[in-house]
């Protein structure tokens, strides 16, 4: 049995009550509401958490990248959704490949990447679902509101695909604002008007993301939710109103390695182990030490942390070990190779980020 | 024969004729100077890359953890040394088993590291070279210079332990700055002089970074660099006067893949792809669009990279493949699985990040 203060450092560590306490809530939710659940498996990255998603209920999973969908092709998903544009000959080869074994949907927001998804479809002998990826504010990737039913009725048009529906992500919806989400609800509420008007109908209506998760059903004609962070949840859900710091899940155990300068320290995690992510509210460091939530951690380098202790509630030796919780833990799952599901202390699992890395 | 333009995205891109002349600058600096040559290898993380800096003359490598070293004993150094704290047991464990096989140093600013390391290596039967970690200005790890006679005479009196001399790293020096190379050399000079006083001859003076590369010669006693950045170099290199924008090697292959809004495209690669780290300068942007400098990387989230093209020089479709030069490239090449080294447009090698993403 290994203590949590036996593990080498740093260290990825999952609490697994909270871990399955959040899987399930959502899961409730999706339940309650009649909504599919299709998590985006870009947080843990890791076949077997999805197999834990998809057991509890997930109608199938979500990726980010082509790479992605190979890994989580071993969770046996009947339906995996690649919500990125697609684009470039080889992907789209790899693509071809796994719709052969099970059902693939992929976001689009331009005719030119459906025809090259049709293309390719076509030569493959495969069939691609199809989203239409609208924009609703974010001004990532999407297409107008306005023009996601003419991008709709081409890609209608095109052999080797099939339409089902809309896709959009709300990123731009922050602090949980019921104004924002009353627009939103009426900007797809018109959408799917328009569409009736002309006798489409989609399949899928697919929309949420973790930050205005329970506000889903609140979306007029939203049948799908693509959470992904609630996994695990850091201090940019916490912050965004998403949960509560209790819900966080994921932590960083990391030993203080040097205290050469008065009230700091330095511990062996930097951005290698963190990311450079800044709190997406703006706000400053990179981390909650859990010991001592007054230490500041101010600044990193590769491998060093740079933790104030000014303000902390205690003092740290050399070779002590600390958690600390990360602000967005997508980027610091994507930094580990394992990954140590803890309870009561105690070392209960240790899991493979197979899914790490894949950019393509 | 692979052209960069068949290569899927993203990618990212050596250039080998820059990269050789990096790395042949540098060893002949080294030489003229009569100064070791310990390149850092966290920069490339690759044992090929390793190989030929110690066939350019390289006197051993440096790491900055017990994982790379693991890994960099592929490259069959000399002199291995850990640029950081080893603390704890098992770190110390497996260093052990390397020392048995080539000779390793540490840099160390604390009694109790040198007691841990002293009792491992006693236990093991094995010795490690120690040096001083000393804090020049930076303020992060190291002694104060005035400490580190006291820790160097202790250490002599540990077991298992050979002391071989000091380190600093004077990262805090930017912008080519004479007055603080020349403040730096006083303080190193007068550190030297109250060893002499005691009869203590430090066998290595290790100093050297790649912002403050060629000015190296200036301070007083320093025997030997360790710049690891000189390889690829970055806009940060070029922003703080340590290289030109040409003998930037390193460059991401991305893909546009949306341009939905007018004046904008989205391309394939974000924080995962080119990590979220600033310019250290403070300056904006995520990266130098090659082909049209005047592009402005303005924002990523993981997987997508927002381009500003309104001061761009020409238009790109979606599909296009574009080359960003990154600000940061050590945290690059540890996000990337693979690294495509080209010359003339074609793709010559391709080599593994062995040593990606060791944490411990």
């Amino acid at each position: 049995m290994t203590q949590i203060q036996d593990l080498d450092t740093p260290a990825l560590l999952i609490d697994l009550d909270i871990m399955e306490r959040n899987l399930r809530r959502v899961a409730d939710y999706a339940a309650a509401h009649n909504l599919r659940l299709r998590p985006h498996t870009k947080t843990h990255k890791s076949i077997l958490i999805a197999r834990r998603q998809l057991g509890l209920g997930a109608a199938g999973l979500t990726v980010a990248k082509t790479g992605e969908a190979e890994v989580m092709l071993g969770a046996e998903p009947r339906d995996l959704l690649v919500a990125f544009p697609v684009i470039g000959e080889p992907k789209l080869r790899r693509l071809s490949s796994l719709a052969a074994i099970t059902r693939i949907t992929v976001a689009i927001d331009s005719l030119y990447g459906a025809q090259q998804l049709s293309a390719a479809a076509v030569a493959a002998g495969v069939r691609f679902g199809i989203l239409v990826e609208t924009d609703v504010g974010l001004g990532r990737v999407g297409v107008a509101p306005s023009d996601a039913l003419d991008l709709s009725r081409e890609i209608q048009k095109l052999p080797g695909l099939e339409w089902r529906g809309i896709t959009f992500y709300p990123g731009h919806i922050k602090d949980q604002n019921e104004a924002k989400v009353a627009e939103l609800s009426q900007v797809i509420g018109s959408l799917l008007e328009s569409f009736e008007a002309v006798g489409l109908k989609p399949e899928i209506v697919s929309g949420g993301s973790t930050p205005l998760l329970f506000h889903s059903h609140k979306v007029q004609g939203l049948n799908e939710i693509r959470p992904g962070t609630y996994v695990f949840n850091d201090l940019n859900t916490v912050a965004g109103g998403g949960c509560a710091l209790e819900d966080c899940a994921a932590s960083v155990l990391a030993t203080v390695i040097s205290h050469a300068e008065p009230g700091r320290m330095i511990v062996d995690g930097g951005s290698k182990t963190f990311s450079s992510d800044r709190l997406s509210s703006g706000g400053p460091g990179h981390g909650r030490v859990m010991e001592a939530p007054g230490a500041v951690f101010h600044k990193m380098n590769e491998e060093h942390g740079f933790i104030d202790l000014e303000r902390a509630e205690r003092t740290f030796q050399i070779g002590e070990k600390i958690r600390i919780i990360p602000n967005h833990v997508c980027v610091v799952v994507n930094l580990h190779e394992y990954v140590y599901g803890v309870r009561n202390g105690v070392v209960e699992e240790v899991w493979n980020v197979e899914a790490r890395g894949k950019l393509q």
